[in-house]
């Protein structure tokens, strides 16, 4: 965490130096560097303060992009002193948890502490609800409607909700039928040409025929899901109207995507976190996506945003579209060190950097990956064959790279990257481990219902999770059988989201129906509702001016002393006995550790 | 259900005549008589077209009114013939169907059929649901957004979300505060002052302080529930607030009431029946309401108005409001029957009276109500003791007295009422025995999961129940248990509602929040969501007018043939499965009375 520039609480940091003998200082804190609000009257997009050209240059070496001071350092292969990534390290790293959360011994111990938790939880519910409720009923002017609320899991392209998509398509062609909007083989077609040729008229599209909405068909049908970014099964329109990259420059994409944010500056104390997406295929796609940033001036003081990538070499590759996993990850990566050398030479990409927080690594986690990461693994540039990397291998290259970037972008007073991986909504149980090593926090972690190492690892180390009952509900688990209403209650740092709006929900407000639904089917009181929205401004990417504002000034502490009721209304007894708690269970390990010595 | 001119549908009207060996015409059609809307430009509170005196003469006899052509009639007790409800009747078919549901082989004959009818609906759902689906998307111009929609169960002084109700409260402080808005004990006190008194100061009031929100508190307990409608605990708030008789004589109720009407008019598609209380404490009750609603000109033409009236006999009698049960009744209908013989002596009430579409029996109905109504049961004027009568009791003195008012009323061409009581959230089967007998439809039904004859004998006479699943989860049943579901499998007639929105609901949109989460948790498709919200339009007090509109020509119709699927965006396949189901239900029961004889 402390390398590659996450966040990691401090009361853990303490622990841990305890018991390696030592004393922990504020001065330890890691954090990670967020850009602060622009200031009254700033332009957002201003590129008059960008640093100068340091000069230096790239290369990437087993699938890592290491930096020279020049070019001679190159031939020499000398590169600066950035504490770059050790593969074996990792593999080590990995290979003592991978043996951890198998040990029989361990999984009684964790199986019986989180048992504990839970059933303490019950305990301080039956004795202290009542009191709870009482310093909400004191605490003036804040509620859990004025409360700061992040959605911090949603998908750009499906971030407006189904009749918000449906009415601006309808719009759009009231205003422009007759513009030239799109581009079939050569032949320029209207919107009115391109409706046509798709046997439509938009006055009677409905959102039936829009056909967005995940329903009883795409359970446990990744496939079909993604199917719905489709509107009325029809790629060309998601392509005019959820692509950046298209005939009309992504005009409508912006335009739908400002209108969201509109409606959450509306809403004052709703924030998002939409997801941008970077594929891999040609390192053009990072320029492309920065000029759709800064000339439609997508920018809205209520999101911050964070750069998807999809794990989907095996699709290039059968196309052809690269020759090995190396070069899609020079394609990701090599870029955003180019905009930071040099950023008067990058200028929209180095304004875009600035507003982005983090990476996230998304695909469908069910499809199995085949071939285990380990030491024989073939390089990212040896990597030929079309066969998809494991999820493994792919965070662990984000990571890497994030890790060296994250470095060179705090040296020259840049703003870095958090990672936080999709991981867990399906399929191995090695997503949670590889997320556990590498990433700041993670979105939905269903799965760790099934390892009880790993959930009492991710309590103890107070990962958050973004969690989305009700994608999950369309997609791989039933609502009542969520587990966010267990880990909740046990203390793990659970948030809620939406995902994709326009699959999923259905009123205007998405995260205000993601948090009605959860507070009526898992019985939330206030207190647990207004937790679960300090929780996700904690987990989001908002910069400490704007923390500082939200959750008080010392929101960085640990604990009660960390909450301030006026701006969370979190009871103060419930920050005390999770904290309480927490240092209950770090201690028995440290007791533990001196036991053996 | 013809006496009293409640709504019948005609297939089983055609079945039964058959059973007898008649046929059914037309003719035969029960229909009960709702005011238009007001045409264009029209004075919805205009009294310019009331009808002329008719100069008769009334008089409770035995808790029932009846009508005299003049006072020598009175002298020779010669009512007009209306056909009166005889109580023997009544009693004889209570016997009856007690007697039936109780009986060994009708409960495994009804158990039997419904089960039949759940696995029948998931056959049809496996083969059709594609078919149904496309059938929709086809549909042009129509989607669940823009299908009309009534929330067919909702109290007015609840029907305001807490939000709303909070923000109310701050303008009104904001604009009023030097008003003088409450009479406490002679003394009259500003708002200010009024909030002094109470140590509150609205800037500092919030949701939590505000505490008009069901909670984990109230499950199970409905006093707490019902306590839970004084904003901070205190009754004078909610005078003041949530009462159409105080000192500002109910401005800011019919203020707040208008704002919510204008909201569902923003939203075009969505209608609302607010419940307003008569007591019966005092014949004065009724002139009062219509004063407040004429003054205030509480007219939205997205609101269907009715009445509640508690069942609270033993509380006015243990005050000695009242000396007798008669009295009670008296209070709540004689004041009807003269604004109905001389509407021009009466005009706020006959007004008042052209926008009420139905009567609701309210109260808590899990209290036990002590002695079963029989034949042995006391006549209201000699109801003198302070125990309140049975459930069953207040239904059969309410429906006999609104078919007599009906009668009368048809006969003067005004506006009939509908019965439509709260029934089967909780207590005893007895409860669902008494309104299947005499209701047009009711609010609930949960416990019609405990007897499967009356359950089958509420889908043979497809009589419709506007379910809350939000609020039983509050209250009495958690969400996932909630039988809407299963009701709707097998082809009861079940609408969506909100019952309380100020103390279940989340959103700015309640009846949407209640589909939501009925859609979410349990999976319904699109065609459910229509077809359920079509069930609420049939089931509610709009004009036959606007049931054309809202439904289509033929809506009266049973089965695809009064089914437009381009207004109501049903499929016409899950139409022709439910006709046919019912037809097939209700032909076995022909055939089986056939071969009887």
């Amino acid at each position: 965490m402390r390398e590659s520039l996450q966040r990691f609480p401090r009361t853990i940091a303490q622990h841990l130096r305890h018991i390696e003998g030592g004393v922990w200082n504020e001065a330890d804190e890691i954090y990670p560097d967020f850009s602060p609000p622009p200031q009254k009257g700033e332009d957002p997009f201003r590129t008059d303060n960008l640093p100068s050209d340091l000069g230096y240059q790239m290369k990437i070496k087993n699938g890592v992009i290491y930096i020279y001071p020049d070019k001679n350092a190159i031939a020499k292969d000398k590169p600066k002193d950035l504490d770059y990534p050790n593969i074996h390290t990792f593999m080590d790293d990995m290979n003592f948890l991978l043996a951890l959360i198998a040990q029989g011994p361990v999984k009684t111990y964790s199986h019986y502490r989180l048992k504990f938790l839970s059933s303490k939880y019950k305990v301080h519910e039956m004795l202290n609800e009542m009191e709870e409720l009482k310093e909400l009923k004191n605490n003036p002017h804040r509620d859990f409607y004025n409360c700061r609320k992040v959605d911090t899991h949603i998908h750009a392209a499906a971030c407006m909700n189904q009749k918000h998509l449906l009415r601006f398509i309808k719009r759009t062609y009231r205003v422009d039928a007759d513009r030239v909007v799109y581009n079939s083989k050569g032949k320029q077609m209207t919107l009115k040409e391109l409706f046509d040729s798709l046997n439509l008229h938009p006055y009677d599209l409905t959102v039936d025929s829009l056909d967005v909405h995940a329903g009883r068909q795409t359970f446990q049908r990744f496939d079909k899901f993604n199917a719905k970014y489709n509107p009325v099964g029809s790629s060309e329109l998601r392509d005019l109207y959820m692509k950046t990259e298209n005939f009309i420059e992504g005009e409508y994409f912006a335009t739908i995507i400002k209108e969201v944010g509109s409606d959450l500056e509306d809403a004052k104390y709703q924030y998002a976190e939409p997801r941008l997406s970077i594929y891999g295929r040609s390192p053009e796609e990072w320029n492309n996506l920065a000029h759709w940033f800064n000339k439609h001036k997508v920018y809205c003081p209520n999101m911050k945003w964070m750069i998807q990538i999809p794990r989907i070499y095996d699709i290039f590759r059968a196309k052809n579209f690269v020759p090995n996993f190396g070069k899609m990850l020079e394609n990701i990566f090599m870029p955003l060190f180019e905009a930071t050398v040099n950023p008067n030479a990058n200028k929209e990409l180095s304004v875009f950097l600035r507003h982005i927080t983090a990476f996230d690594s998304v695909d469908d986690e069910s499809k199995h990956s085949g071939q285990m990461f380990s030491s024989k693994s073939p390089a990212p540039q040896e990597w030929t064959f079309e066969k998809n990397p494991s999820y493994t291998y792919y965070i662990y290259y984000m990571y890497a790279n994030i890790r060296v970037l994250n470095k060179l972008r705090r040296e020259r007073g840049m703003n870095t990257f958090l990672f936080r991986p999709h991981c867990g909504e399906a399929g191995a149980i090695t997503h949670l481990l590889a997320a556990f090593m590498t990433a700041d926090n993670i979105s939905h972690g269903l799965n760790l219902k099934n390892s009880p190492v790993l959930q009492y690892l991710y309590y103890l180390a107070k990962i958050p999770i973004a969690m989305s009952p009700l994608s999950n509900n369309s997609l791989f688990l039933e609502y009542a059988k969520n587990p966010l209403l267990d880990f909740h209650s046990k203390g793990l740092v659970v948030s809620l989201s939406t995902d994709d709006p326009m699959q999923f929900h259905y009123t205007k407000e998405p995260l205000m129906e993601e948090y009605a639904i959860a507070a009526q089917v898992f019985k939330l009181s206030t207190c647990d509702m207004c937790e679960i929205a300090k929780n996700s401004v904690l987990q989001c990417g908002l910069s400490h001016q704007e923390n500082v504002c939200f959750l008080g000034e010392d929101y960085c502490k640990d604990g009660p002393l960390g909450n301030d009721i006026r701006k969370t209304n979190v009871a103060q007894i419930r920050m005390a006995y999770r904290y309480e708690t927490w240092c209950y269970e770090l201690n028995l390990i440290v007791l533990a550790m001196k036991a053996e010595e």
